[in-house]
């Protein structure tokens, strides 16, 4: 797989332009990091003042700097940035990292001036991470053009982060308890080089075993869910999002300027991409902390093991909360348990040591679980007592955890000498966790990514029974909101059942349409200002003839309105909405939920992106009340949920197909227990 | 306010019985932490074998022991604990801490060990705490009975735990940053002393600001609630719970032999008490250190102060998911921090002081925001970096927030040198938290609080127009799943809506019942196996003659079965389910929901302690769907919320007057533009 960022991670020469020999200025702290972080090409720091920097020589301009040099990092400020670059080009350099802020984030002016790198950047064929950014890092390479404090341990863990702050705060929390990284990318405001080009790079690198990704805004919504459907086929990806409500989101548009999504699209391209969403900074580091060190969890069946009863029921209850649940010990594990550990042991699960047991204690009955077929992962619980000594735990739960093929995560709650004991647990790679809380939701992420490999989601099937053309022909011209008529017939050409319907301009024409469709029909009002029709009494059921429907019109249609006149649906069908729109940052997002009134006070909708497979259809519908409704409870027989699963389908397609489209609403889509008829139509032409 | 447990915390002498010279024994650590933590009055370790330990010289007999002595801590084996609490009982010692475990947490032999402990208590007029349990620790006594290593600095903090690991790992991760607390009891088993008493106590304490309870069960969870609310009357109580799902359940079970309730259950206390329910220890000691330092957040209007725009965006994420948001920020606001921050600062909220603030900087914004009539309190981040020290930072912030009549919350993110930062803090009364996620939970805690505040629940209003007697004469002699005429009698009694019914044996029976109630009817198979009648063809709807009540007799009865006819409720009702049951361990709950079959499927439903005041029932429907739809959607009417409230205001109060009622499920109640009947009566009595 091709790395987009190779050449950043292993430039044969670097060239710092803004270098400074004071030691307070973030351009001597990125120097510092290239000399003292290992990198071992040239380094070749730039400052019309000339002189020397840690001993390097300092070049006057960066047309004298020899070869070889294939990366700069720019460090100077924001309005000597782009003729800086264009140095950096005319001098043959193709990558450049630009730390500056006081671009795109700052608003129009900023963005003007953010185009203009751009400009620059083409005009070379340069590359660029940022600008707002504190580039790269890599353990192994190694390389690091950051001017964060800390050189992070080799380990398995990539990060991206549209924040440089986030890269720094996650490197110093996670360094202290020995999380080892392989490569840090910051993107900044991401004018060039984008999540989708870090999310290829990470794939891409052979010492990158699991991917978090902190997000803020996603201009291009599409690009980053294929690049991390890339990702996620060979190695999980974790990412936290900001911006997900409209507080967050406010904090996002003012710092870097992108549009924030809806959270439910985000949701929506998280499912689709294969990725792990977290709603907090200590998820995302919990998560990928659990992967990087994982063996698969291959069920839900998990053993708790204790010195004491309080913290394994809180553990045990969080375990619940994450899909898994406390295995029940068969008796010959038990018998086996009773052998090895301390007297009065109770060997239930949790598996309660009570509270003396020694480090022998722990390393015979994780033996003992690790060993049950009936355990797929085993959480060790510590909390550090007078008689023990914390650190010896910690090691032998890292032995035996280390050799094991199932998962073992390990909390020790309380206590000092706490780090190094999770220093000692990472050492051999059993993750560590500061509560049994946290330990639960680290497995959860392990079970999540199991069920997320089960049910990979397949390319949605084409859809060949649909002629386009005459969908385009029907949409030419169109703009605004449809009349339900023109609506109706969009939909029936994409090959959902509508009932016969006509418009009338007098209630003659609605008698003689109504006698050419047959009894019994529906009067609607049709007025653009309609939104909800049976808000305005301009919805008549169940007209029988020709008199009713003329008496209908009478009463329900004003002057200068018409009326569409349609065949009633089936009686007893179960109301529902299937609609879409345009996600800003992802594109169209198809929903399906309870229908008529009650879409708007239950809000019992999922939402994926279009276009979508039947079996994410389907899945929309396992995850809602509405689809145990389909199914048929008590009293109500079962309704064709095949033909929801074929409506959503075929809307997913016409939203890719035909991009005017803005909206479409089928409320309600009348699902009967053979067929589903689509009959009333609310269509948005952009 | 009277303190239960006084003279736990103030005794004149404190006997250890058990006490050991050997440095490994838990034994030994009760009495280092008695002589090094502060006790002043005299100790006196008991051992057979006598001899002298720290200085103090080891009585042979508790016999022996010279006054004064109040207090006795038993460390002997379980198996020697009642012997030795006997002896004490002799010697006049009426207060006794028992740490042994081998009790009641072990099953049925261990409960009749405990309730052994129990006699002699009974017998000596001792109480005691434990068995299974540390002790109890006060910082201004100051006495700590316990053997956890370290003794925590003077503080508001009380904190109350089933669990001593969890005072232990509590105690551990707060004193490290420095967070202070005033009283720990360790209930262990509650086999005298309980959760209640310990609420009174630290309800009395006068160092006691807040207070965190950790529980499993709750035997008495009635005495819990009034405890707590006698409390919450004084100061906050946050309340985690373990055993509130299946496997949590099973985990507390198998430590503590105590009955788990059902998470509604549990809520509905908490709701009741005014405590706050958290859900993982990390929330719980977030929570109590957030109110432990508060100052009142009058309005969920907050404002936060950064140099990093990614930190700050999840922070307002955060905001948002605990109810409070972002405020603008006036023009007058931003103007004033124009002229105190950086050049470049983004005044605008989130204030982003970006890459250089000095702490002067944070200093004067900080005053500036609290200044500001639209800010109700203010989160500041500080992500470390090279050219401001973190230190400085803190004491800043602590400085300015601790004379500020607003809450400030502070995260630092990353960095080392965090744990002296939040020390400093703390040392100022500004909370720390290590990322923005859990400082805008602790923000949220105190916006929950001032919540709680203003939304105090009154006693349940007395229900004045049921004659009981006559209820209690309509249950007379019934037992198991009462028939729909029973039941529905008992409910008409109540002062509910029932619509005129009676059962019928026969066609005819049913013919001439419908014709003195009066068309339409309704027709009801009755057996006792029917619990869902539409199940299973045994309503039949509408009749309007008495023969065509005949003919549905004759299809729907069969032979040695009866009918309930009764007249049909006025029609286009809305179906809501009223429902009560006795939970195991906080009594008679109340619910109400979405009615007929969507009740399972939706799941709309909202719980409330029996027996609950009207304000407290329209709660109940505020917070679920239901509540929106009786309020009327577009083209549905409003419905009665009145008569639902009154139902279940009378239902609340008939399972209360009524023990013997195990449930009652009216489903559905059918609810109309005016007034609401019950036309379905489940009732179990037991």
């Amino acid at each position: 797989m091709h790395d987009p960022l190779w050449t950043f991670f292993h430039p044969r020469g670097v060239a710092v332009l803004g270098a400074s020999a004071n030691p307070t200025k973030l351009s001597y702290g990125v120097l510092h990091n290239l000399v003292a972080h290992g990198y071992s090409g040239p380094i070749y720091p730039v400052n019309p003042k000339g002189g020397e920097i840690m001993g390097l020589p300092v070049y006057t301009s960066i047309a004298d700097v020899p070869d070889p040099v294939d990366l700069a990092i720019i460090v100077l400020p924001a309005g000597q940035v782009a003729g800086a670059l264009e140095d950096c080009g005319r001098r043959g350099i193709r990558h450049a990292i630009l730390m500056a802020s006081g671009f795109g984030e700052l608003g129009r002016e900023g963005k003007a001036q953010e185009e203009r790198l751009c400009q620059v950047a083409r005009q070379y064929g340069i590359r660029f991470l940022g600008p707002n950014c504190v580039g790269v890092l890599d353990t192994y390479a190694p390389i690091d053009t950051t001017f964060i404090r800390t050189m992070p341990k080799r380990g398995s863990i990539g990060l991206v982060s549209h924040s440089g702050a986030v890269c720094g705060g996650v490197i110093d929390g996670a360094s202290g308890v020995g999380v080892g990284f392989s490569r840090i990318i910051s993107l900044g405001n991401q004018a060039d080089i984008d999540i989708a080009d870090a999310l290829d790079s990470l794939a891409a690198d052979p010492h990158t075993r699991v991917v978090a990704a902190y997000v803020e805004g996603l201009p291009n919504g599409c690009r980053f869910v294929e690049a991390a459907r890339r990702l996620t086929a060979r190695k999980p990806l974790v990412v936290l999002k900001a911006g997900r409500t409209p507080g967050g989101s406010r904090a996002v548009a003012s710092h870097t300027g992108a549009l924030a999504g809806a959270n439910e699209a985000f949701l929506a391209a998280c499912r689709r991409a294969g990725a792990i969403p977290v709603e907090t900074l200590e998820e995302m580091v919990d998560a990928v902390v659990a992967l990087a060190f994982r063996s698969p969890l291959a069920g839900p069946h998990i053993a708790i093991l204790t010195n004491a009863g309080g913290p394994a029921a809180i553990g045990a209850d969080q375990l619940d909360r994450h899909g898994m649940h406390l295995v029940d010990l068969s008796p010959q594990t038990q018998a086996r348990l009773q052998n090895v550990c301390p007297p009065g042991t109770m060997t239930g699960n949790p598996v309660d040591m009570l509270g003396g047991p020694q480090a022998e204690h722990y390393t015979a009955a994780l033996q003992v679980l690790l060993d049950a077929p009936e355990v797929d992962g085993v959480m060790v619980i510590f909390v550090p007592q007078a008689i023990t000594p914390l650190h010896d735990v910690a090691v032998v739960v890292g032995q035996v955890g280390e050799m094991a093929p199932k998962p073992v995560v390990c909390s020790i709650f309380g206590g000092s000498g706490i780090r190094a004991a999770a220093r000692a647990l990472h050492a051999h790679s059993v993750p560590y966790y500061p509560t049994p809380c946290r330990a639960a939701f680290g497995l959860g992420v392990l079970w999540k990514y199991t069920c997320i490999r089960e049910t990979h989601i397949p390319e949605p099937e084409p859809l060949a029974d649909v002629d386009w053309a005459q969908v385009h022909a029907l949409l030419a011209g169109k703009a605004g909101i449809l009349d339900p008529q023109a609506g109706a017939e969009i939909i029936a050409a994409c090959g959902l059942s509508v009932p016969p319907s006509g418009l009338a301009a007098s209630a003659d024409e609605a008698a003689a349409l109504a006698d050419r469709m047959g009894y019994p029909v529906v009067l609607k009002r049709v007025a653009p200002s309609l939104v909800h029709k049976s808000d305005a009494d301009g919805v008549v059921l169940g007209l029988q003839t020709a008199d009713e429907v003329r008496e209908a019109f009478a009463r329900a249609i004003r002057s200068g309105e018409r009326a569409l006149i349609q065949r009633m649906a089936p009686s007893g069908g179960l109301e529902v909405i299937v609609g879409a729109h345009r996600d800003a940052q992802f594109g169209p997002l198809v929903m399906v939920g309870l229908g008529g009134v009650y879409v708007e006070v239950l809000r019992d909708v999922a939402f994926r992106l279009a276009p979508l497979s039947r079996g994410e259809a389907r899945g929309m519908l396992e995850e809602i009340a509405l689809g145990r409704l389909l199914a048929g409870v008590r009293g109500l027989p079962p309704r064709d949920t095949e033909a929801v699963v074929d409506a959503l389908f075929r809307v997913g397609w016409l939203m890719v197909e035909c991009p005017p489209i803005a909206e479409v609403d089928l409320n309600p889509l009348i699902v009967g227990e053979r067929g589903a008829w689509a009959v009333d139509v609310r269509m948005v032409i952009r």
